[in-house]
């Protein structure tokens, strides 16, 4: 982008419209948008849309190619009441495509007494916007549509083709995201601003849950030298997958986990087993998230925790008879990237540091998004970059600093431009 | 005991009447006397006392002098429909008094699928007899009452009072015993017969359950080097208190505990924490049972783990911070012990050795029983031995073997004779 008067009009455009772009922000936490309940908040969307004069195309998700895909995931079947919304800001052909993708859902407020606001409230403080899916990541939607309204009203005219893209169902595995894509939408490039703290993210680490079954022999406590503790198992397990993470982190070379300490970690999150102060345990569970490193494919991890699982009867002969049995269950982000040499990854940190004043931080996720389906099954390559807290997803008292609500939607609207070419 | 000729009168009475013990045997079993349902097996017990023409105390468990006991542990504070029962044999006040005590209280069938027969029948196959409560201990009870029963059919008249004892509440914690002892019952010892497969037990371990918790600091799974994984602190608290476990047994050098692997176990009987595949759990509870040696206090058991769970401070500094808290809770049984050189002892491995041909088996008990109460607190020293199947005891599929109900009423009979004196 040559015209140094269109970025001045685009800042000048965001600092004159900030009060416009709070409320919008303020009214989408306030809706409330957990799974099951996203029509009032893409209401807002929809409105926002038409308001800035895109075509807007919404429907449910639905169908057996959406719920026969091999990446489908999702705890329900059917999403009446839970439509996808998308904007469309038509090119005249000539230029390179974009889509930018944010989730409407967002994860139930948990314990209440622990929120210092009411969850749904949006009420701001110094600065910072609270309330659930403030950071995740309605803060990141609020400078997509803001970027695009700039556009919009400077009448900037594009030659590729911009997809705003509203989904549901990110949080529970991305199927909102899939029936995007089979509806058609693809591009040449996709922009998705979940909470990264404005890192830039060109490779996003994919996630699958596991639970692994873990076998004991009851006995009495008294005589537990008669039994097989379960919890004693569990433990060798535990320290085995340990080792485990540490092999597959040392193969990470790649320089965008320089600076992390644990590029694709394995976290046991939940145990659970035996039922009696006094009788050894016959059973635990262990549940836990692996991290699928960007390259890599979900199969090949499953595979690699499966073969090094079995290699426990060498550790402890209990396996050989008892063998631990793994299951993959719950929801699954498929790993996601982009070339970081792709015109599109210098054009975002050109616009980043002609925002900021200074280069960002370009890194690898340390979490999945829908950015795996985008890249997997759309073959659109996709960063990952937004103004929210990373720390604050999914977290009581959730929040999202204006300012970079802001500053993320001036760098978004410029890459638009560079990208999709201006007429 | 000079009498060859009553001994043999007794083993006579004995085999003719086993069928009448066995028919009494398997109505107590029918008789489900699960917490709060002891009466229909109390009543039969009554019969079975008057029937034989011992006079009979019975009395629900009540008052502020039970309730307000130190050594009171009951889920329950009233026992309506709970009788405790005490058949009297007076004797004519010359002789040593005995204390003869079962417990009529039964726990839960349990998983019903897990039986082969219902757990109320009473089924005999092959010289067993099945059912929840045969062998856990109302098997022990019925060898009592045949005891009973021959002497008084015989016509042996004695010189120390004998209190046969069918007591309600000790899968609870002793509630019964600790009532019938406060209601005045006290003897110069006691014989408990407890499933012990005949082995003979003059000291008994208590044991009392604990929960530990433990506490992390919650992260997303995908940086869960952020937070501080509660799941991983419990391993090393396990370990550490595998260590205490080591340590305590070491010191046990009794040698009535010389074949035992380990004498007083410290058992971790369940763990639960955390709550999401992809977070860091934040907390985690083990619960377990920790033995406490015949010739220690509950006290000085429960102090040691309190002391060595602050050291965990010296293994990992997250616990200068974040201490674990021990919790004691739910059931607790007093040790108890008689001198392994007391006469009674003595009287009962001679008795065996008459009946059976071998010499007894003489341990110390790897749980708790009642005995702990009557010794503590009655100031009676208690003997366990019994008929039942140790490993049978709150298992499916419980049962115990005809013929030594039949051995061991033989052996008290005979050991209620050399203790209490005949006139």
């Amino acid at each position: 982008m040559k015209d140094e008067r269109l970025k001045q009009q685009i800042r000048q455009w965001l600092f004159e419209n900030k009060s416009d772009g709070i409320k919008l922000l303020q009214q989408l936490v306030q809706a409330d948008s957990t799974q099951g309940n996203e029509q009032t908040a893409q209401d807002i969307v929809i409105a926002t849309l038409q308001n800035i004069g895109l075509e807007v195309d919404v429907w449910e998700p639905d169908g057996v190619e959406l719920i026969n895909h091999p990446y489908f995931v999702s705890p329900r079947g059917k999403f009446q009441g839970s439509p996808n919304v998308v904007g469309i800001k038509k090119g005249n052909g000539e230029g390179r495509s974009l889509i930018l993708n944010g989730h409407i859902d967002v994860v139930p407020a948990g314990d209440i007494e622990q929120w210092e606001h009411d969850p749904f409230s949006g009420e701001i403080i110094d600065g910072k916007l609270f309330g659930r899916g403030a950071t995740d990541m309605k803060g990141g939607n609020v400078s997509l549509l803001l970027a695009l309204s700039a556009l919009q009203n400077l009448k900037v005219s594009l030659k590729g083709d911009v997809y705003f893209q509203s989904v549901i169902e990110e949080e529970s595995g991305g199927s909102g995201t899939l029936a995007a894509i089979l509806r058609g939408y693809k591009a040449d490039a996709a922009i998705i601003p979940e909470p990264t703290n404005m890192k830039i993210f060109p490779k996003q680490q994919g996630s699958i849950w596991f639970k692994i079954h873990i076998k004991g022999r009851a006995a009495h406590g008294g005589t537990r030298y008669e039994g097989v503790s379960a919890i004693e198992k569990a433990l060798i397990a535990i320290e085995h997958i340990q080792e485990l993470e540490k092999k597959r982190n040392e193969r990470i070379i790649d320089p965008l986990y320089k600076s992390v300490p644990i590029p694709i970690p394995i976290n046991i999150g939940k145990i659970e087993g035996g039922n009696w102060p006094s009788s050894v345990a016959d059973y635990v569970c262990i549940e836990g998230r692996i991290g699928v490193a960007p390259e890599e494919t979900i199969e090949a991890a499953k595979l690699e925790v499966e073969n090094w699982l079995a290699c426990l009867k060498q550790v402890d002969p209990w396996f050989v008879e008892h063998p631990t049995i793994v299951e993959w269950f719950g929801a699954r982000w498929l790993p996601g990237a982009i070339d970081t040499k792709h015109e599109f990854v210098n054009k975002l940190i050109n616009n980043y540091e002609h925002v900021l004043g200074t280069p960002p931080v370009v890194e690898a996720s340390p979490w999945g998004t829908d950015g795996g389906l985008l890249t997997k099954v759309a073959e659109t390559p996709t960063i990952v970059f937004g103004p929210g807290v990373t720390e604050k997803a999914h977290h009581p008292n959730e929040y999202i600093e204006i300012d970079k609500v802001f500053q993320a939607a001036e760098i978004i609207a410029l890459t638009i431009i560079d990208w999709c070419g201006e007429n």
